[in-house]
C-alpha cells in the first residue's frame, strides 16, 4: 500500500490509507489509545483499539507505519482521524528522550538545543525556521535568475585571504598552505569580467574570529551577488530593495503556516529604504542618543540605536548607511573623494545584514589603492591581473543568510538559524 | 540613456539605443570601421564613421558604451546593425591579449585555458558550458522542491572524515584539528532523521587525492539528496530516473542556443534505465570483452566498456550497476545478504556519475557494520547516536556536477566544467 502524507488525508475520508512517521504523543485509556503521528507535512490523531495493538510497547519518537480508516472527526488537529487497523514499528526509539519534542514550546537553552540537534529540529517550531530559510534562499535565486544573473560556484580553498585580513583558517594543501575563503569577492568580480556580467553565489564562507557572540559564526552561508555596467553603488542598493521586496513577498505568500506558528510579522518595504551617509548617522547618534564614541564605523550598540531611529523617525525596518571611510573598507572598494567610498551597509532590526558597494575597475587605481591600504600589490597579482583586460564598472553585495533569517523570525541567536553550528567550541556534530 | 541588451535591439529598429559591452572584433576600412560588440546576450555589428571616432585607438576586449541608430541590415549576426553616433571607452584593454577570444574555436590547450580563465570564459563556447551547468543545477533543485525536499546547508568543517578514508584535507581550527568534509553524508542522514524526511544539498566537497586525471578534482560540487520512508535502493534509482528526465527536458527546452553552439546531442532516457548487478556486469566484461582482471569493482576501462555495452546492446546512454560488495562500500551502506549491499552506481558515457544506495537505519546493525569494516564505533559517536531515536528506512545518492556537465557536453576533462579549478597543482587564481 502506498504511503499517504498527512496533509493529503482529507482526500481519503471513509477510505483506508497508510501513513508513516514518528510517534508524537500517546494517551492510553482503558479500551483505546490515542496516538498522534507526525510526518513532514503535519500531525494526525490515530485511535487504536487496545485489543489490537499493545500500545504500551509503543515509544515516543519511534518510526511506525499505520494502516487504518480515515474518519471525519472533531479533534484539535484536523477534521478527521484514523481508526487504526494495523500498526507496524519500523524503528523503535531505543533511549529515553533528552528533550520533550511534543510540548508546545521546547523551552530549552541554546546548548541543549544544539547538542540534541536532530531531536530539537523535530519540533515543529524549530523545523519551521528552516522552511522559511528555504523560501528566502529560493527567493534570492529566483529573483536574480529572472534578472539575468548566472549562478557561480567558486573555490573555497584559496592561496590568500580575499580581504587581506588575518582571521583565516589555514589548510594543509599537499605540500602547500591554503586558506578557507572569507568571501567569494575576488572570484565574483572575475566572473563579471569573464563576460557573465551578473553573477551570484550561495555558499559557505569562513571567519577564524575568536569572538563568541550571538551574531557571529565561524562558518556561515553568504548570499553574494555582483554585477557589471552599473553607474555607482546606488544601482546596487536599488537592486537590493527590489530583491528584498521579492523575497518578503515570497515568504508572505508561501510561508503563512510557518509565520503563524512562529508568531512572526514580516517587515515591510514601502517603496524605498532610507539612505543616509554614515557621517550623518554618527551625527544623529551623537545628538539624539548621546552616543559620542564612534569613529568611522558603528559598534553593535550604535547599530541598534540607528535602527531604532529608522523605525521611529523614518518608519522603516531597514536603513542603508552609505559612504563609509576608505580607512574602514577593503582595498577593492571604489573611493569617493579623498576620504570616503562608494559603499554601503544595510542594517535591519539592529544588525548589519549586508555589506556592499562599487568596486574599483581601473587597474592603476586598484594598484594605488592596494598600496594606500598598506598592502603589497604583488600578493594579489592573480586578482589584479584581470583588470588589464577590460573590466566594466561593477559592484555587488553579500547578505548573511543566518542573520537575515534570524532577524526576520525574531531569533535571539544566529545559531538558531543554522542546522549544525560551527563556532569557537562546536565542531561536533 | 538606459542600456539596451543586444538580444532586445530588434525592438528598437529605426530608433536610437545605447549598448555596452566588450569590443569583440574590429575591421577598419578606409571610410568606415566595423566593430562587433559583445554583451552577455550576444554580438552586434556596429558601423563607425572614421571621421567620428578614431577607431585605431579602440582595442579588442576594451569595455565601451555605444549610442547609435538601430538599422535593418543583412549581416551574419543579426537582421540589424548599429550606426554609431557616439562611442565612449569605459575601460581600455591595457595589455596584448594572450589568447584570441574572437576566433570560432579557441584551439588552446587546457593549461592555457585555465591560466587565462577570465579571458577564456569570454569565448562564447566556453561561456555556454556554464549556462548549461546553470540549467542542470536549477533543474536538480526544481524537481526536488516539487517532490517535497528541503534544501540544507551543512558544515564543510568536520571533526572526522565521513567515509573513514584518509584522503582528507586537514584544517587548523583554533587549538583543534578539523577536516574538510568529503561528503555531506552524515549530515544529510541526520536531517532525514530530524524530520525533514527529504533533503538535498548542493555544495563543495573535498578529496585530498594525489592523482591527476581528467575526471578528478580536489574540490568539486556534489549534488546530494537523501530521503526517508523508502523500501530499498530501487526507490532511489526510480527517483534518479525521473530527476534526470526532468533535468534533460529542462536543458532541451531552455538551452537550445547553447546546445547548437556546442554541437551537443542530449542523452535520452526511454522509460527506465537498465539495471544490472555488478556481478553480472563483471561476467559480461569477462565474456564479451575479455576483461578478466576485475574483483568487486570496475576500473576506468571497465566503466567505459560496460557503457559501450549499454549503448550497443541495451540502447541506453545510462546504466545502473547494483549490489556492490560490502567490502567495497562504506560502513553506512545497508547490507544485502552476507556479501552484497543495497547499493548502486550510475554510469553515463563511460564514467560513474552517481553513487547511491540504501543506508542502515538500525542502531545495532550500524554498530556491527562499523566493526565489520574494521573501524571503531567510538570514532563515530555523534553520528551513530541519532540512530537510537527513531530513524526511518532511508537512502540517497550524490551526483558529481562537473562530471555530469562534462559528459553531457562532451568535454574531455572535468576541469573544463569548473570556473576555477582546484587540483593537485592549482590553487591560483
Amino acid at each position: 500500500m502506498k504511503r499517504i502524507m498527512i496533509d493529503k488525508l482529507n482526500e481519503y475520508i471513509d477510505k483506508e490509507a497508510k501513513i508513516e512517521g514518528w510517534v508524537h504523543r500517546i494517551r492510553c485509556l482503558k479500551a483505546i489509545t490515542f496516538l498522534i503521528l507526525r510526518d513532514r507535512t503535519g500531525l494526525v490523531q490515530c485511535v487504536i483499539d487496545n485489543e489490537l495493538v499493545k500500545s504500551d510497547m509503543i515509544k515516543l519518537e519511534s518510526v511506525v507505519a499505520i494502516t487504518g480508516n480515515v474518519k471525519e472527526s472533531n479533534n484539535k488537529l484536523n477534521k478527521f482521524e484514523i481508526e487504526v487497523n494495523n500498526l507496524e514499528t519500523i524503528n523503535n526509539c531505543k533511549n529515553e528522550l533528552p528533550i520533550e519534542i511534543n510540548k508546545e514550546n521546547l523551552n530549552i537553552n541554546l546548548d541543549t538545543m544544539l547538542n540534541n540537534r536532530v531531536l530539537s529540529l523535530r519540533h515543529e517550531k524549530i523545523n519551521a525556521i528552516f522552511k522559511v530559510q528555504n523560501l528566502i534562499v529560493s527567493g534570492f535565486r529566483e529573483y536574480l535568475i529572472m534578472e539575468g544573473f548566472t549562478e557561480i560556484f567558486t573555490p573555497k580553498l584559496v592561496a590568500e585571504g580575499a580581504e587581506g585580513g588575518t582571521e583565516v583558517f589555514e589548510v594543509k594543501y599537499f605540500e602547500n598552505k591554503a586558506y578557507l575563503a572569507q568571501s567569494p569577492q575576488f572570484y565574483k568580480q572575475m566572473m563579471v569580467a569573464a563576460g557573465f556580467e551578473r553573477v551570484f553565489e550561495m555558499g559557505h564562507v569562513y571567519r577564524a574570529e575568536q569572538h563568541d557572540t550571538n551574531r557571529h559564526l565561524n562558518e556561515y552561508i553568504s548570499m553574494d551577488l555582483e554585477l557589471g555596467f552599473i553607474n555607482n553603488q546606488e544601482d546596487i542598493m536599488n537592486l537590493e530593495e527590489e530583491l528584498l521586496k521579492f523575497i518578503i513577498d515570497k515568504v508572505e505568500n508561501e510561508a503563512q503556516k510557518y509565520l503563524q506558528l512562529l508568531n512572526v510579522e514580516l517587515p515591510k518595504i514601502e517603496d524605498t529604504i532610507p539612505r543616509i551617509k554614515l557621517n550623518e548617522a554618527i551625527d544623529i547618534l551623537r545628538k539624539e542618543y548621546n552616543k559620542t564614541d564612534l569613529e568611522g564605523d558603528l559598534d553593535p550598540e550604535a547599530e541598534k540605536l540607528i535602527c531604532e531611529y529608522a523605525k521611529e523617525k523614518l518608519g522603516s525596518d531597514f536603513i542603508f548607511l552609505t559612504h563609509y571611510p576608505r580607512a574602514k573598507r577593503p582595498m577593492y572598494t571604489m573611493p569617493c573623494g579623498e576620504e570616503e567610498t562608494h559603499s554601503f551597509d544595510l542594517l535591519f532590526r539592529g544588525i548589519e545584514i549586508t555589506t556592499g558597494g562599487q568596486r574599483i575597475h581601473d587597474y592603476n587605481m586598484l594598484i594605488n589603492n592596494i598600496k594606500y591600504k598598506g598592502l603589497d600589490p604583488n600578493d594579489y597579482e592573480s586578482y589584479t591581473e584581470i583588470f588589464k583586460y577590460g573590466v566594466p564598472k561593477h559592484g555587488g553585495l553579500a547578505i548573511g543568510l543566518e542573520r537575515i533569517v534570524s532577524k526576520i523570525l525574531g531569533l535571539e541567536n544566529v545559531r538558531e538559524a543554522t542546522l549544525i553550528t560551527r563556532d569557537r567550541t562546536r565542531l561536533i556534530p
